[in-house]
């Protein structure tokens, strides 16, 4: 970094990292961006609250979450935005309904839907972009889990399809790590403007050292192969929690796509979650709970989201194996 | 860092930097603080933004704040408070007329106010302490240029003597860089928890590394190391600037405190500073104008703010021959 580098410049991103990211999201991503496009946040959230400021200083009134989703909603309502719910089935979001339920914009993960773990089918991503552009209006494209498909290239990201009507949105907390607290937008260029006047209203923008850190790290090519690496990680991790619970807990159905850091465990219906719980808790087992993640009255049958980005394969076994153990206690 | 400092934990800042900070800022500016009530910021702005928006929710709305002052109006006023200009004199904010203009709350910078230069006065200190008991509300205490004091010790931080009634704010910008993009705020704890709130309305709290290494920085003595060293070389640059205008430009006299990184120059009221300032820009000469920093009309003699963080002593005295020869082609 030059003496210049440490002031106050390009709040909204250092050229060198925008740069690096147009190129390596246009490559992976599909994405169709010019580095001038790319807005640099201190992580998901602050790109989010930007998006979903702008939006609403443009009249947006209510936006359009999946449901289920994870449940950040405080953040949303107060710039302004209503939380509309959206039921999510095997194909994504339910497109069909954003009409009906009055949405002005939409925010949603298609590549690896949270928490269900579905990727939007072709069929539904097509319908989305029909929906945009009869409605002039903006998709936020959390581009979540992308990174981590294991059994085949992810879906291009929707950014590409629409350029002018998809907000991209990535995050490095998934990848390096949440404490870098870094993450960029991809903005269309008629609300470029808008987004560069949120984030000077909430802060100086983000640390800027970190910034040149990261286009080192990409352009390096060491980012590609440490998401190798990761992939193949996971992969096994993923592997070893899927064998383990065929042997452990056979009447379980693993659903969604191979991909991400969690699993999305289905129990059959006549299991007991409000029983299971506590004995979980007290078994020291911590995994969270689809019914925890609906806008409103959960549905469906019970249904576990079990993280393995943090654990070994060995604890994994041995976690299946209790969780097994407690489910026989519990729900048999 | 272990681990577990790679994840999201302690979004309000890293327990390590949040005690280093209580330490120093005791030692130094007479702060009265724990570490949890300390919350680490992206830079002073954001603090700033974060404690308006938490009056507001308590109900304030008109905030009062320095006239003359730094003029990034918009992000108070997006918080929903109104802004009021409260003139500062010779011995800073008029206190006395806090009533009369109806605020609620107020900000300022009482160690060295920008851009007068000045230090708030005992008794005008006593008198806020007064006005915020009488009226049970908080000032923001931007502890601006306090690190930076030439000809005796700083005063020390009002947060000291009415803790439960100001909200402390600091940076590294000026002392180290701003594209560190690091601040604190000491909160009284009854606001605590609204401050809290705010911060994660806003994002996840700002990146762990650097709180690290600040941290670091602090307890092992090289933070004081350097501001002794940076003093001392501020101070020469100081010391060279006021040099070369006694000789360059003895009609020109030199406003407030030995502190800080720019020098208050006031011109003789006859000089005209709509035909300085293109001769300038012509000339390549870079300065700032106390008339920009006014809410309102502005007012007093034709005022020249003049940095010198970031010039040598050699430059400086080049630059004030260059802008005394500017002034005698336009104002003579």
């Amino acid at each position: 970094m030059s003496r210049a580098h440490f002031d106050y410049d390009e709040a909204h991103g250092r050229e060198v990292l925008r740069r690096a990211l147009a190129d390596y999201l246009g490559r992976v991503r599909g994405v169709l961006a010019d580095p001038t496009q790319i807005v640099i946040t201190s992580g998901f959230e602050q790109g989010r609250n930007l998006v979903c400021r702008a939006l609403a200083a443009r009249g947006a009134k209510r936006i359009g979450v999946e449901n289920p989703s994870y449940t950040d909603w405080d953040p949303i309502r107060r710039t302004g935005l209503e939380i509309v719910p959206i039921p999510v089935d095997g194909d994504g979001m339910r497109v069909d309904l954003l009409d009906k339920r009055q949405v002005s914009a939409v925010m949603l993960t298609p590549a690896h839907q949270f928490p269900t773990g579905v990727v939007m089918s072709g069929e539904r991503r097509v319908q989305l972009q029909d929906w945009l552009r009869r409605r002039e209006t903006i998709a936020l494209e959390d581009d979540y889990d992308s990174e981590f498909r294991y059994d085949r290239a992810p879906v291009r990201a929707l950014q590409g399809l629409e350029p002018e009507r998809v907000v991209y949105a990535g995050t490095a907390s998934k990848t390096l790590a949440p404490a870098l607290r870094l993450g960029w937008l991809i903005v269309p260029r008629h609300l470029l403007a808008e987004i560069h006047r949120e984030q000077l209203l909430s802060d100086m923008g983000c640390p800027r050292i970190e910034q040149h850190t990261l286009a080192e790290f990409i352009v390096t090519g060491e980012f590609d192969r440490h998401l190798r690496r990761m992939r193949s990680q996971y992969r096994a991790r993923r592997d070893a929690l899927l064998d383990a619970l065929a042997t452990e807990l056979p009447e379980a159905s693993v659903e969604g796509i191979a991909a991400g850091l969690h699993a999305t465990i289905r129990l059959p219906d006549r299991y007991d979650e409000k029983a299971l719980r506590p004995e979980l808790s007290r078994v020291g087992i911590s995994l969270w709970y689809m019914s925890d993640h609906f806008v409103g009255a959960p549905s469906g049958p019970p249904t576990l989201l079990i993280g393995y980005a943090r654990i070994s394969e060995s604890q994994i076994r041995a976690g299946i194996r209790a969780l097994a153990a407690a489910i026989r206690a519990t729900c048999s």
